[in-house]
């Protein structure tokens, strides 16, 4: 699957890279003009690769390519090539399965786990965005379309069951990207570890807590078990507000080296989970009290509105004439197997719902406590009120993960949340 | 994984294989004598391979060869060969993980889809023994050993997510003898189906009623997109009576050729069905009023001691240390840990029975309705009272798979199957 010759690869730094780009005719006539006068700038500000911007006379170009170490961490933490394979894969079969929602593909090198992109202009992280309090009006029905299409045609309601196993069997091999999630977002959080970290001292005291609260570590478990052991369908796998491009007009969705065959709510549960600390954070960046009100009011309304409008695009997605092999029609005919097999298509939907009521709560705690935070909150400059922020999404996801039950729709969550913007916890009063 | 020369395989008759074991000094010493002296005998009666008993002046072995197609169908039903490869791979995993709980490997050969191993001898096919009424006073231990570690060993519970994910890809391609489960198994029964047969006249009625039951139709349809999409552990994939041969000290269980990283609750449900089956088979078979109670009696008592003792020993290897990436040891630590941590491995079992119990179910309704019979209930020659052991053995599965939480403990199975044993339809009472 991801046999290379030893010695192919080597990091393309700009001189080496523009070589190796001139020599590609196809890329060659995007770019325009002569090789040399094309600008390149290393703009990777991900925890992994090398990102470059390409731009010639004629066009510009995204180039990718993986280190063999996690970048953020150095030559230290290993990390192998091949998800560099994997995430061009996964691109591939996003691109067919959601046309226009991935970057168009250029150019592929698997020796040196190297993937050109179209340049994304002029697009910006999402996240970025966020902070910024701008409103997205296409993001929902954007992130909601590719979730719904990527999750269920790669599911058994869509294929085969062999054909399902052959997708299972090659993404299994980028268990190196799974290795990073199942340690970071399920279980150092919890336990003493080198890498977490937190808003001292205002968390000290959560931090401890969690660590304490043996609920939480079986939530979490489950949870973890459920990530290793439920390949429902091809995730993205880092399906977060900082791998979504967007204008207000579009979105693209980037990045997804952690694909792999895994359960569905930890995909729209990564959505949900990173609109829901925008929310959490919004509070932290006013400078005059309610300024980002209607920010934040668009935000949870988005956040109902992508559980709904992908519940619905995958209900109809189902009833469109599933061809899968669960669920097979002959075992459904009639009126009244079709007021049956609806019935269990909103009981499948309700236990998705409770999966991504978990996932989401996982997503919202590392960002917290452990390695990897994310700027919605770093971007808080004052650090008491960054901890109440950070505060209150850690009493919802904590809520969520273990009183799952207690959310039986998106409306509990978006609920909960808005009386919680104005709970104060003990050190932002005592 | 399966790769072969095309052409170097060939069916081997007589001659052949005798030509092939004797060029094989180890297996030809395992004989002794001259290779023309020794007998070759085939004796497959199963559905889908050719099985040769050879005898030496020495000793005897057991060879079986897989045919492209399912013998009891013949060539217009093809199935591949690397059947063979799968199964060697799974004997091989399993001789390690229930050492002597399995035959003997002595030769494989993947071009030939040829597999030779020990000669069990005196054994016999279980299901031969329990039409008998032959008590087996080592089956418990041996099959609960047998069920508990491979299955332990392989999950994330004793493994890192990373081998379990090698684990599922390396059996990934066996998904043709997955189908056949998935068609016959899980769908084939409730609807009309070319190959569907049952005692007719009596059950038809009750044949006509399963097609129409959609409670059954949804519970059906759970437990296939479960058998497709968990897979929690290396099965055997089809842990029936005929596949375990014994004598009443000692138990060997064969032909794991459906081999697959599967829901164990489908293993263990396959052996607990196949007693009950064999327990409402048996008022067929008695020649005067209350013959084989004690036998009866017996099956029961090893039906509840199947599931406990499993479960005792599964939950023994999880507290003796478990390695694996689930449940990691770090998030459970002290005496409050170690006590929520306990309640979680039962909570753990609880949903692994409701899994076996449903399982359990959808093998009972099969084996009466869809293609493959077994002889429990096949060799009651009086046709109505075979239907009258059919209509027990399926009125106590319809309640397993749609009310599954009716049966909280195995205690609940026996005690609804024994209420069962006096029961009559309404075909033998009107």
């Amino acid at each position: 699957m991801t046999q290379r010759r030893a010695g192919d690869y080597r990091i393309l730094h700009e001189a080496a890279l523009r070589d190796h780009l001139a020599g590609l005719p196809d890329l060659a006539a995007v770019l325009g003009g002569e090789p040399a006068s094309w600008s390149i700038t290393e703009v990777g500000d991900g925890n992994l690769n090398l990102v470059f911007i390409v731009k010639g006379a004629r066009g510009g170009i995204a180039v990718k390519q993986a280190l063999p170490y996690v970048r953020l961490v150095g030559e230290s933490w290993p990390l192998p090539l091949s998800r560099a394979h994997y995430e061009h894969l996964a691109l591939s079969r996003q691109a067919e399965l959601a046309p226009g929602l991935v970057p168009a593909l250029l150019h592929h090198n698997e020796a040196l786990a190297l993937t050109v992109m179209e340049l994304l202009e002029p697009h910006i992280i999402m996240r970025k965005g966020l902070v910024a309090a701008t409103q997205y009006p296409r993001f929902v029905d954007d992130i909601t379309t590719f979730m719904a299409r990527t999750l269920f045609f790669t599911s058994e309601l869509a294929l085969s069951a062999a054909d399902k196993k052959e997708g299972i069997a090659a993404f299994a091999g980028n268990h190196a990207l799974c290795k990073i999630t199942e340690d970071l977002i399920f279980t150092d959080p919890y336990r003493i570890a080198e890498q977490n970290r937190w808003t001292a001292p205002y968390l000290d005291g959560l931090a401890a807590a969690l660590r304490d609260d043996m609920e939480l570590h079986v939530a979490i478990s489950r949870l973890k078990l459920r990530f290793m052991a439920s390949p429902e369908a091809l995730l993205h796998g880092d399906l977060h507000t900082g791998s979504i491009m967007v204008t207000e007009g579009q979105t693209r969705v980037i990045d997804p080296e952690f694909a792999f065959y895994g359960p569905m709510g930890f995909d729209v549960g990564a959505v949900l989970a990173n609109l829901l600390m925008a929310y959490f954070a919004s509070a932290g960046h006013e400078r005059s009290p309610g300024e980002r009100r209607a920010f934040e009011d668009w935000v949870l309304e988005t956040v109902e509105k992508v559980w709904n409008e992908f519940a619905r695009k995958f209900l109809d997605l189902w009833r469109g004439g599933a061809v899968g092999d669960a669920y097979p029609a002959s075992l459904f005919a009639g009126e009244q197997g079709a007021a049956r097999l609806e019935a269990e298509r909103q009981a499948y939907m309700q236990r998705l719902f409770a999966d991504t009521v978990g996932f989401a709560a996982a997503k919202t705690i590392r960002r917290i406590f452990g390695l990897a935070h994310n700027i919605d909150f770093e971007l808080i400059e004052n650090p008491q009120r960054r901890a109440v922020s950070e505060a209150r999404a850690v009493r919802l996801a904590r809520a969520m993960m273990v009183e799952t039950g207690a959310f039986p729709a998106i409306a509990d969550v978006t609920g909960a949340a808005q009386k919680l913007r104005d709970w104060h916890p003990e050190f932002a009063t005592g």
